[in-house]
Order: structure tokens, then sequence, then C-alpha cells
């Protein structure tokens, strides 16, 4: 597994592997956009963003140098997909056994972190900003600190829902 | 622009471009997991998902090759979050003028498919489930025929929304 690092989990009963590492099929490359600064490391990282909101501590964004000019017109109070990037996650695990179901999953089926890309987004809300400086405050994320960052929209309700739903917000 | 096909669109005044190509940081590497057939060309393409849903036709993915076992446990009526590759984007534009906004916006401030990484991502209802063929049908998306999918995952409003937001219709 050419990009895990640390500890790689055991292969559990009825989990299955591909017979080719994604890593290496190279379709496409990404730019680290920035780093996402949390409070977390494994071992003490919130099971999901809602547990992360409960812990009330916040996170940041520190931008990579150039991208500067891409927040003319972010607010503060505004909601925003993070898209980041697992990198201490397995990509060629595609049926799982996470401790919470009774069968085999198929990996997309999961929101598990190891997926053939390992890109991991949630829905967030901008506490802070300091374009000058690259820094973009955030209310909560459950990500490890030193995320890798590809990614950040607006979080638009007619996109990002489903048809058929309906929100009510009490967004700023 | 080394990913970019077909007609770049000319520079608007108030745009800005970054004094690099992302494309050529290659700090990860993206495998196309499969294909998202739709009936949308450049020049016929709705201007969003809102006006695809309108349009009545659906789409579907092909997935490729290997990756069928990652459909375990999805079913028909599920809503699911696509992640995929805007290949017809270009990735330098940090600061943009769409047509509808007066002042220059950021990239980051806005969901046009020109960014650093051109990741999309919708929310969509699987229509039809057939593992043994890799496909899956969908309820309606706005991207161009042919483009690549990097990830399917379940869409989860703890996640996909952000705090302070609550669903008022339920799903299938």
């Amino acid at each position: 597994m050419s990009d895990v690092h640390g500890d790689i989990p055991p292969i559990r009963e009825g989990e299955k592997l591909l017979d080719f590492d994604p890593a290496e099929s190279g379709d496409a490359t990404l730019a680290f956009i920035g780093t996402i600064r949390t409070p977390w490391r494994r071992g003490d990282c919130p099971k999901n963003i809602g547990k992360a909101r409960e812990a009330g501590q916040g996170a940041r964004i520190d931008l990579a140098k150039g991208y500067a000019d891409g927040l003319t017109g972010l607010r503060v109070g505004q909601p925003v997909m993070l898209l980041y990037w697992m990198n201490q996650a397995r990509r060629d695990l595609i049926q799982q056994m996470p401790r919470h179901v009774q069968a085999p999953r198929g990996t997309f089926a999961l929101r598990s972190p190891n997926r053939p890309n390992p890109v991991a987004m949630s829905a967030v809300t901008i506490t802070s900003l300091d374009p000058a400086a690259g820094m973009i405050g955030i209310d909560a994320i459950d990500c490890f600190d030193m995320t890798p960052l590809i990614d950040m929209k607006p979080w638009l309700p007619s996109v990002d829902t489903p048809a058929g739903t309906e929100l009510v917000t009490a967004l700023a």
C-alpha cells in the first residue's frame, strides 16, 4: 500500500481486497491546497462529525501559498463543503466489516476512510476568515490533524441534498 | 493546461490565474472507478442538477472492472453522494467572473468546475442496481457524458449538512 502511513489494521473475516492498488492507477493527480489543523490524532479522534461538534473544539484550515484569492466572496457563518484526503487510509479494501455491521458491506455503501480514492467530505461552517494569512476557522471536523485539503465549495442544498429532501435551516 | 480537453474559455476581466498549474503538483493520484453516462454534452447540458431533475432523464454509472464488490449493501431508493472528475475544466483559475455575479468571486466561493482540483459532487438517488454488470441507475445529474467517477458514498444528513440544519422530508 504505497500511501498508507502508520498502522495498517488487519483484514477481518468477510473483508475483501482489490487485486490491484488504485494508488498506482494515476488517472489524475491532486494538488493539496492546504492543511486541516485539528486537535485529533489516531486514538482520540471523534467517531464522526456529530461527536466532533459536541466536543466543542473548533478547527482551522491553513491554505497553501498562492490560493488566497480563491476565498474572495466567502463569509463568516457560511456553510461550505470540505473535501480532504484521508492519507492514512488503505485504498484496496473493497468490502469491509466495520464493528457496527453484521454482514460484509461494500466500500461504496460505507463512509469508511478506506476506499479506492480516500476523498472525505464534510459540511462545516466558517467561523473566522483571514484571507491575508490564508486562515479559515471552522466549527468542527473529525479528521486527524494535518489532513491535506483538496477543495472547499459553498454548501448548496439544491446540489448537496437528494431530490425530495427539504431542510429547515438555522443558518446565518 | 495539461488536462483540459476541447475549448478553453477566454479569461474575462476580473478573473485571476494561479502562477502555477495544480495539475503538475502530483501530491496524490486518483483512480477512475467508473464512468457516468448522461444525455449531456457541452452546449445542451443543464445548468445545474435541479434543471437536470426537471429534464426527467435519468443517468447511469458504469463501474470499472474489479469494483463491483464495493456495491454490497447499497439499495434502490438510497441517496448517495457521487464524486466525479470534471476533466474538461481548467485548474489555474482562482478568481472568476461567472455571468451571474457582479464582482470577481474566488473559486472556493463558487461551484464552478474550474478549480485547482476539479472534483464535483452531487447528491443523487439510486434508481436501479445491477452489481453483476457493474451498473447503477441514478435519478439525474448535470455532468457531461463520459465523466469519470471517483467515489460514491451513502448520503448522510449528519455529515452532509451543516450544523443547525434539520431534515423535514423523509427519504425512501
